[in-house]
This record gives structure tokens, sequence and C-alpha cells, in this order.
């Protein structure tokens, strides 16, 4: 799939380049980003959807392709996914749909072609 | 004009979609959405200039690209669209300025070549 | 408790007198707020804790106590809201601190004085 | 008022002493913010319903209070006002009902106790 | 001075509880926003006047007041603050303005009455 | 370099277009806007820092990319670019991440391959 796999080359790509620098305090934040979504007493899967709504009412759409995937990998479902695209909506407001529009494309996407390359 | 028949296009589409997923919640704010505009105490043209400042100071293209079509067949001129523009630059901030670039830019495309379909 | 009450009848006096002023889209976006909470597919403890995410990224202290009163009598630990807590941190960055030491004083004034009215 | 009145004091005072420092650029920033108000194409009345629901949406109670301030002034009625807080809740999403709340509370104490004070 | 010693104990008794409670993930976030700060390729007022410019477009006054303080301490003037303060305006526009309002007062404060507790 | 130049050229362009609408208040916004980054008791490149971490926690990319071609222009290290994206992904936390993945990526083209045009 030319998006997703398009979207995890880059990222890596990236992230690569930016750990290479070898700035400690940037290298410290990409492990605690990671971390955070680790299972613990919420499991992993709800925090990767809070992880979605808290992307989606900033509106950031790397973030949320991101975390659709990850919600995705635990098992979150269709309707699950629609719902907290809800929460983000009635919390964020309008401006939240140009977002969800994209985040739906993605996630038709996702459904009908699996992903060639690990993220 | 291809920008804006794209833009349309796929505003239509994956709304389509969304609201095919019956969740009910979403379906409400999208009829509410609509509604705000509406003509009422204050004038439809005016509200339109409400939601195209709001759009630019929350720096969102697709809703400030959507108020400019809609304050334009409401009958907002050039000067008026400026004029809110100058608002929205000022209470913003020069972060504004990308996306006024990009709002004038399309706001040219859409004065030299009439839409070919309705929003 | 003090603050507890205080908070609770700001906003039920502000709310009714908000929605007595008969603006039938602000009415609306009020009963669509309190619905997106609802257990669906989501059971209401997470949707809470989405909430409460996203009122941190986004920086609403109102927003913030109301979720963290809701997630509580929805059954959510302490451990639950420091995760969400950490989540909110990471997503949204050190400006989310002040908030976050705020929300830490209410839970506690929480903990400690069970509250006089209801919500 | 006493709400009213120490919020002029404060905010002329502070004023008073920022343009005093002698920075140029701030010294022209608030000439410039105050004149985009000024009625051009747009009228006055609108041009303050429209810096109102910009201020809503990025949630500044002090930008709010003044522009309330000021679009009564010009003639703003209270479902003229009502209308415009519907856009700005309907375009930021639920963040903004705290600062809604406060609005109304603002524009009752006006209602009830004519300032003593000039802005 | 009363506001400074309030923020600073407010401050510290909770950052105190919030480490307290053993989120491994939030005391990592705790130091990693420390050590940004510190010297290095660029000098550490010249960082705090950057978390400065950070903190007040993003309107955090918890956050301004912090590197205020912190860029006095480090021998920040009070045209470097003010030419600070400038460059938040332009960029984040006239609502940044009730936040430098505060700010000058707290500096003000801070310049008449030296703080009885180190931060 | 194509990025480059495609940047420049969109942003002279419409710049132009902006400009000869004359809007005044725009014009004036524009020069406050160059004379933001003056040096004065602060040096020029310290100020285009300061502009970078504030376009990087307000997430403007193409603000993000002008303030990195004039802090190289001034000097600016790869070491002190990276310490500024520290402070702006401290402060704004994991959604800054796609727009550092952004900006390494045209610092690295902007190494590469020199501009062809002056901004």
């Amino acid at each position: 799939m030319g998006r997703f796999d398009e979207f995890t080359r880059f990222r890596q790509e990236m992230n690569k380049k930016i750990l290479e620098q070898g700035n400690l305090g940037i290298k410290r934040f990409f492990a605690l980003d990671e971390q955070a979504y680790h299972a613990g007493a919420i499991d992993a899967r709800s925090k990767e959807l809070m992880g979605l709504v808290a992307s989606m009412v900033l509106r950031c759409d790397d973030c949320i392709t991101y975390h659709v995937i990850q919600a995705r990998e635990k098992g979150a479902t269709r309707q699950e996914l629609f719902e907290a695209f809800h929460i983000a909506l009635v919390v964020g407001g309008s401006i939240v749909i140009p977002h969800l529009r994209r985040a739906v494309d993605f996630l038709e996407q996702l459904e009908n072609a699996p992903p060639s390359t690990a993220l």
C-alpha cells in the first residue's frame, strides 16, 4: 500500500537521522514517547485510542495515522475507532473534521491493503 | 478548476463514508456544523466571514477554503475578505501568514475559473 | 469541599442561563457533548479517560476537573489517572505541567473530602 | 461594577507600562491591533463579533471580555452575541464551553451594572 | 514577595506529590524538561529566552513566570526580555497581549521585591 | 534545489499579491513581522532561533522552514539548531515530532544543495 509504506519509510529514515545527530535530550524524548503507550494499569489498546483522541484534537495528521495503525494492531474495531473520533470531534470542534476525513480515508486504505512493511 | 473540484470531490466522498458508518453523535455534529451558518439575527454572509476568521486563527486550510467559497457565494467582496484576513492576522499572529498565502492563491483560482461542481 | 462545590455551582448556574437563552444550536451542542461519553463499543470509564487526555493536551482546567470527577465516579483508579496524565504530558509537552499540578491538587481535595453536591 | 472596573484598570495600567518601555515593535503592534476593528468594507460591530469568535476559539478570556464590551457598545444584541457564541462553540468544540460560561456571566454583570469607567 | 513565593510553594509542593506517585514516565519527563535548558552549544540565558518565547506563544502563564525568573537569574536584561516579548507578540498575535500584561506585572514585582525563597 | 526554490517562489509571489491588494493593516503587519528579527539587545541569530522554537511549538512548517534558512544564514550551527529543536520538543510534546522530521529533511536538502535564489 503506497501511502502506508511511504509514511513508514519517511518516518523510519528521518527518525534514524534525528537520533544519529546525538542530541541526548531528543533521544530520551523519543524513548519516553514510545513507553507512554505500553500496557500498565490501562491496557495498550485503550492507550492507543487515548493517543488517537489527543492527536485528533491537536490536529496532527501523522500522529493520527500512527495511532490508527497501532490501535488496529492492538485489536481496536472500526466501531471503537469511530467512538474515539466522536469524542475528538466534540471536544475539538469542526476544525477536526478535515483530519477525520483523512483518518477515515487512511483507515479504508489500511483495511483494503495490508501494509508490506512493519512500522 | 482542478483544485476546487478535487477539494469538493474528496470532501463529499469522505463525508458520505463517515456518515454511512452510522455513529449517531458524528452525524448530529455534522448537522450542527451546517446549521451554525444559517442566517438568524446575524446574516449568512457575516457568519461565513466569522467562520473564516475562526478557521484562519486556528489555521485549518480546508476550513478556510470552505468558508472562502461560502462567503463569496453569499456575496462577500474581495475587500471584505481581506478585512477578515486582517483581523485573523492580528489576532493569530505571523503563523497565520502561510495560510493567508494559500487562501489568496485559492481565491485567485476561484475568481479565474468558475467551479464546475456544486459544493 | 469548597472548590468542588463552587465549581459545580457555577457550572450548573451558567449552564442554566446559557440554555435559557433559547439558542437551539448551543442547546444541541450541550446534548451532544454529554452523549459522547456514554458507554458504547468503548466503556464509559475509558471514554472519560479519553476526554481527560484531550482536555489536558488542550489545557482546559475546567474540562480536566470535570473529567477527573467523572472518571473517578466510573471507577478509574489513581494509577489509571496518572497513566492518562503521562500520555497527555508526552503528547502535549511541558506546557501541560501547570495543568497537571492543578489536576493533582484537585484530585487530592476530591479524595480527602467527598463532594456535598451531585455534579 | 467591580469586575469590569478591575479589568479596565489593570488593562490600562499595564498597557501604559508596556508602551513606556519604548520597544517600537510592541508599540506598533498595539496600534495595529486597535486599527483592525475600525469600520471599513465591514462595519465595526461585525468586526467586533469576528474578534469575539476568534477570541473564543482561541480561548482567551480577556480578549472575549474586551470584544463583548466593544460589540455591545457598537450595538450588538444579546441574540447576535449568542449566535457568535454558537459559531465559536461549533468551530472550537466543547473546550470553548468554560469560556462561554464566563462570557455569559460577564455579559450579565455588564447588563446589570453600567461600567463606571471608559475602556 | 507574595506572588512569587506562592508560585514557588505551590510548584514545589505539587511537583513533590506528582513525583511521589511513582509513575516512571512522568518522572523522566520532568528530568528531561529541566535538562533542555542546560547550557550547551547555546548558552543557558538564550535557552531561557527561547523557553520564554515558546511559553508566550502557547500562552502558558505559569511557564512564562518560570522562564522570566530563570532568564533574569541568568542575566537577561529588561531590554532583552522585551525583545523576546516582541517576537512572541508578532508570532502569536494579539491573544498573547493578556499574557504579556501579566508577565510585565510579574516582572515589576520581581524587580521591586527580591524573592525570599529559591525556586 | 527544488523544494527550496519552490518554497521561495510561492512565498514571494503570494506576498506580492497580498501586498498589492492595498490593505494597510496587512502591509503593516508584514513590515512588523520582518522587523522583529533585526538585531537589537539580542543578536539576529538568537532571534531566528527563538522564531524557530516558536514556529515549532505552534507547528507551522512554512515558518520552521523560513527560520531554519534564516538561522543558518546568520551562522547557526547544526548543533545549535538541534538544541533549539530539543527545547521545542520538550515544550510542545510529541506532536512536534512530525514537524521535526520535516525540518531535518529540509535541513539536509539545504546542506546538500545551495539555494539558487535569494529568499
